[in-house]
């Protein structure tokens, strides 16, 4: 397989790495991967999160194991405990799908490295042109406000949501972002913090429960967030907190998009209601897990060590919320999605 | 001066301690406080807090230092300085313009203390009238929700809506609670779950951006949060993340109250937009201060150790998003507020 670079995901002579997310800002570190349950548990952990990144990831492993010569029944079995790695993205499931396509041809090894190859390369190009649709909406001067982490390290290529906003930022087009720091995980305050900073691009680091608080000032002009998965009739489900802000958008009146390739949309789902969210495990909200300043990982626990917790790390946002869905495809309206536009997508 | 004892301040035999706040619940440390500019610090860090409770703090303070024999001027100077030390708690202003006046009278020491004894059992009555009015609002088998910690430890008595809360759940109201964590000091993640535990109160801990979803879900029945300063309009600050509820709650068409004192009313505030609201220290949101399990006091930094950030600690809720008042005088709707009843209570 040819040796491929994303700012999470990279394969080198045959073996996938991961950067550990769970590090950064703090550390960069980058971890050889070489078995499914490694893959699994990097998944499970967050050190390997997004779900285009997770997609690419299981099927980067998938054909190097091809390669190395890994039989195809086994293969078939370590693509469906892939698949249950994480309930609520789609692209994960949808990504297994064609890899198991290509395991059933003939020539499976050769097969399942082309099928790899070319899901990165589409990703790419989707994030590309999600990227240019996004980038138009942005007015001169504008304050977005973002969600989670949604950039180059969720991606193979240069995001979703902050695909979108760093072009208009590399368009000159003077913004200023706001970056919420997304708890319990930290995905704000850790990832798209790290990757603001890379990318030069100007921002405020607040907790999510100030956006209400921009918002009523007139600070926030535009949203953009991902989505894990959408369902046939726009609703979506996506980082924990999304709905919040989509309610809070519509209240001030703040135009608020959400930014995902067609591949995100599943058919299977009529409403936001049948996504399945994912529960998380307690100590992520009695604490934080994480490499710290002048710290190596560590678990920090600040509530009641045996506090009562709720946890989802989803949850859904209904269509009648959303101003556009920013897809590779083009930018659709309410209108669009209620007259089917998604349906002749996928 | 009378021994006097609450969850978060006492007096013993001349000395006043503070449970020092931020290291609950991992420790429970007294800390004598010998000094204005010692409690001023405390203040600050958050050591004490809690609108009556610094409000109280202060005036013991300053009359354990009257009987000590402090000069007049110099209290009279000391209690200008602990005016300031917390610009958008009301309370604390109204208190010390009490002791004021009672440092002005001839024998200035004994009504220093006349004065600190006096305030510290009106809060006491004050905190049990409000939590009477406001448990009769709760029906049986509600699902409650909470902000930031408004319990025993933030006033002299049992708390303004924790206050409320704590005895629908004694009246065997059969309640639960959301206790949100409140980012970025996790007053609730820390404080009101702790209390919650010492009260044998049903709890659960999230995230400030999951209460949405359970709005959404139908398992919020009823939100009581505190207040820092009410303004004549009904208009009021609390801490950051309030406002945001207020909205949630609103668009969700759950009821939405506040609970405080008639003392926090300010009628010099015409509307919430002149209410000063402080701004804290980056290294707040850049990530947490505390006590944790384990250790002793660390802070702990997870974002780039740069990250530029907007840290309000108080937002201001309009009067048009409460359902209703919960005051030590009774409960009052929009229509009341807006008929003046704050203006014949102060």
């Amino acid at each position: 397989m040819q040796n491929l670079t994303a700012l999470s995901l990279k394969t080198t002579d045959g073996t996938l790495y991961v950067l550990d997310q769970t590090l950064l800002p703090q550390q960069q570190q980058w971890r050889a991967c070489r078995s499914v349950a490694q893959l699994v548990g990097m998944i499970k952990q967050l050190q390997l999160r997004g779900a285009p990144a997770i997609g690419i990831g299981a099927c980067l492993l998938l054909a190097l194991r091809a390669e190395q010569g890994v039989s195809r029944q086994q293969l078939q079995q370590d693509a469906e405990i892939l698949r249950a790695a994480r309930p609520t993205a789609v692209n994960l499931m949808n990504n297994i799908d064609s890899m198991l396509h290509a395991l059933a041809t003939p020539d499976y090894a050769t097969a399942a490295v082309a099928c790899a190859e070319a899901l990165f390369a589409e990703d790419v190009a989707l994030c590309q042109q999600m990227a240019a649709h996004g980038a138009a909406l942005v007015q001169p001067d504008e304050q977005l406000l973002t969600h989670c982490n949604t950039g180059g390290l969720a991606t193979a290529g240069v995001g979703t949501a902050l695909g979108v906003i760093n072009l208009a930022h590399q368009q000159g087009k003077n913004i200023r972002l706001w970056v919420d720091e997304t708890r319990p995980l930290l995905q704000g305050g850790r990832l798209t913090a790290w990757e603001c900073q890379q990318l030069g691009i100007p921002y405020q680091l607040i907790c999510d429960n100030m956006a209400a608080m921009l918002m009523a000032r007139g600070q926030v002009d535009r949203l953009f967030v991902g989505a894990d998965r959408i369902a046939a009739n726009g609703d979506f489900a996506n980082k924990v907190g999304t709905y919040s802000l989509a309610v809070l958008a519509q209240y001030h009146q703040v135009p608020f998009y959400v930014v995902a390739p067609h591949t995100t949309v599943d058919l299977n789902c009529p409403d936001g209601s049948v996504i399945p969210i994912e529960q998380r495990d307690a100590s992520e909200v009695r604490g934080v897990c994480g490499a710290f300043v002048q710290t190596t990982f560590h678990q920090i626990i600040w509530a009641p060590q045996d506090a009562p917790v709720f946890n989802p790390a989803f949850d859904v946002t209904p269509a009648s919320l959303v101003t556009g869905w920013v897809l590779d495809t083009g930018v659709y309206s309410q209108q669009d999605i209620a007259s089917g536009v998604l349906q002749q997508l996928v």
